[in-house]
């Protein structure tokens, strides 16, 4: 590319040709039907066209007033997605005091929900959550080691010293799920200690392995101390959309986000947002200026701006509607279950050769190890070779005891059987090589 | 709409349908030629391309390695804007030292610039940033009292209690712009009281009335006192692409934001934020979880993700350089130049009937009140139905010692002279019925 931008304007034509030399030979291509690295990124032309119309109408949803349908159509969308994943009613925004509300991602929603928790915990302490001195000295988080790296961020950012965020360990004792019985004695070890324990993350399908904590627990502990009940359930939260797939102990949770576009079919980006409390979220940052006052807000109409660090906002809802509308509850449904069933294939697969180890398999995740293979290094080898054969990109993780565990994500919209199967060939081919080198 | 969502799917012609019944008729037109209220959001084809094919692409920008021509894109393109906007050359990503990346929206830049600024104050009083207990409880932020909310909602965020947020009076003495008499003041007594003044935000062109703060003033007393030196040019900073109205003093900032989503026509979002000290940033936030690791970060490539809250990250350069590419300098130029000159001719028309004062005019937007109409109930009732008649929308603000001024915020990529003539014909009919009923 040129270090200087263009004077003077240049051709259709011209850009045209640089994004078939520039950008395309130089991407990652998440749509592949080949990418199982970390989690998929969902697409469909439904979501395209719903990205397209919001691009093309370029209207703002920080207030009402600023476009009523944006705002509306938001939370009709958000009180369906309720219905699709079997969430608690308490949640719908018809329910006057819960509510739902479209982020962009799952970090800004961990930054918002412990806000919210910050909130009901100066309250609970009879401080003022917006000008206590020592609050930020005080609050407490939680979550096992597994949870997603966003909530350590989130603690950053908000102002929670990270000495103060509990990663307690999860090991293969507990399927790398959240012990309770350490949670509940890290809470006393804090409230010992004049700390505030103020929230704890649970997480439904963690990023590494796709641990399911154990909520129903996690609940009553958090019942127990008044901790607010975060879960995160970024990419497995999808699966609600399947009945069979659903975990228990959901019902009394404050809040929940499940992002609709790792495996919903929903454009990036689409994390949706549950929050049974709305006003814990809104007290804790609002501000008012005068120049967005209007009779509506007055009204108490949802001005969405106070639900997020954002003030401006993008017609996300569009995609959302356009997706679930094209494809309807069954549909979806289908995506998943057959997603399942490709990597038991893959799973059912790779166990045929008595040269790999399946750690772990839950929904559309399968991660594994060569066995023999002292600190994975061979397990890594494998997965760069792959790799740099530029059809296929898997990521890892580690995984007490493994240092190194091939992940095999699969949830690209485009994925078939086949290539679960050509994918397993190469695997295996490589292997081939590999071994015949070393001593394995 | 429908309590429930659909089971089954439906057709295109379904959803097209209600496209027309139930979206366009009850959103706010914020790309009509009469949209004057707030500041405006862009749109443009080429914009709306870009748009489309990020959504067609569907990769994420989280890492180098996640799409390696997203981030390299990202990183020249905001070069390329160093130069176009007449910018100091040590926020080119070039530089080694400084950079510059997209971020959502101005509130989330405000964020990061906090979170940068604590990094380094914590570094003065030899602390650590994201360990120490007693940081939240030290740092003071200071800026105008016409500086945007996002300021304030930044400190909410990130923990600095809202007393610690210096939010200094400016009126009409200083045309509404930070005094940096009263900033030193407020700095010695914070220092004098054992706080650690942090962070100082200027603004250029705030959004009650496009005041802007004297940058080349604030940067000595930032300098003197060791506080970070952001500078909020969302809206106005778009006109520095015309040489003519740059402003002095920005050479020895610390950070900028410029929306390139308002006035340079591209579609929101994309918010462009330069830094001059990229590891103050990126150290103040920095997580790395294993399943992110891979070589390419070891190596020092830019990993995006550490730059700002969200993880995952759209492909939004594209619009940006379809944009730049399409227009060249000299059509955004042309543009920017064009609304001020309607501003202008509001300005003239506005000033030839008696009835009306104009507050302030400041490149675009013009700030004007009815006069002796005592607290302004009756400028309020001008453009409460001037707003009614669906045909224009301008919004407004209180400015000292005026209760409610209107704005007339031009901008919009479709506005022609002639919408500005018939919006002052509308203006003059109205307060023709609303003098006659009043006494004025």
């Amino acid at each position: 590319m040129p270090a200087l931008p263009p004077q003077e304007p240049e051709s259709w034509d011209q850009i045209r040709k640089d994004i078939h030399s520039i950008i395309i030979p130089n991407i990652t291509h998440w749509q592949s039907p080949n990418f199982f690295a970390y989690f998929p990124v969902g697409v469909s032309y439904p979501s395209i066209l719903g990205d397209l119309l919001s691009s093309g109408l370029g209207v703002q949803g920080m207030l009402w007033i600023t476009s009523p349908a944006l705002t509306e159509v938001e939370e009709v969308l958000l009180d369906w997605f309720v219905e699709v994943f079997g969430l608690s009613k308490d949640f719908l925004n018809t329910s006057g005091q819960g509510g739902g509300v479209i982020q962009g991602t799952a970090s800004e929603v961990a930054v918002t929900a412990l806000l919210a928790a910050k909130y009901r915990t100066a309250k609970l302490h009879q401080v003022d959550s917006q000008t206590s001195l020592e609050i930020m000295e005080k609050l407490v988080v939680y979550s096992s080691d597994q949870t997603h790296s966003s909530i350590k961020r989130a603690c950053i950012v908000v102002g929670i010293p990270v000495v103060h965020y509990r990663e307690i360990p999860a090991d293969a004792s507990t399927d790398y799920a959240l012990d309770p019985i350490k949670l509940e004695e890290a809470i006393k070890k804090d409230i010992e200690a004049g700390l505030w324990p103020s929230a704890v993350v649970s997480c439904i399908g963690s990023t590494g392995c796709c641990a399911y904590d154990p909520v129903d627990k996690i609940t009553e502990i958090a019942k127990k101390y008044n901790l607010w009940h975060h879960v995160d359930a970024a990419f497995a939260g999808a699966s609600f959309a399947c009945p069979e797939l659903r975990v228990k102990g959901l019902e009394n949770i404050d809040s929940i986000i499940i992002n609709s576009h790792k495996w919903l079919r929903v454009n990036f980006d689409c994390s949706l947002f549950w929050i049974k409390d709305k006003f814990s979220l809104i007290n804790s940052m609002i501000v008012s200026p005068v120049f967005l006052k209007n009779k509506a807000s007055d009204l108490g109409c949802t001005d969405y701006k106070d639900w997020g660090v954002p003030l401006g906002r993008r017609f996300r809802a569009l995609k959302l509607w356009f997706v679930i509308r094209t494809y309807g509850i069954t549909g979806l449904q289908k995506n998943i279950r057959e997603h399942i069933q490709y990597a038991e294939l893959f799973e059912q697969l790779i166990l045929k050769d008595q040269r790999f180890l399946i750690i772990k398999r839950q929904l559309s995740l399968v991660l594994f190890i060569l066995r023999n293979d002292p600190n994975q290094e061979l397990t890594q080898q494998l997965m760069n070779r792959l790799n740099a054969t530029g059809e296929y990109f898997l990521s890892h993780t580690a995984l007490k005891p493994y240092r190194f565990v091939i992940r095999m994500a699969i949830g690209s919209s485009n994925t078939e059987r086949e290539h679960i199967e050509k994918c397993c060939q190469r695997i295996f081919s490589i292997t081939d090589t590999l071994t015949k080198k070393s001593s394995l």
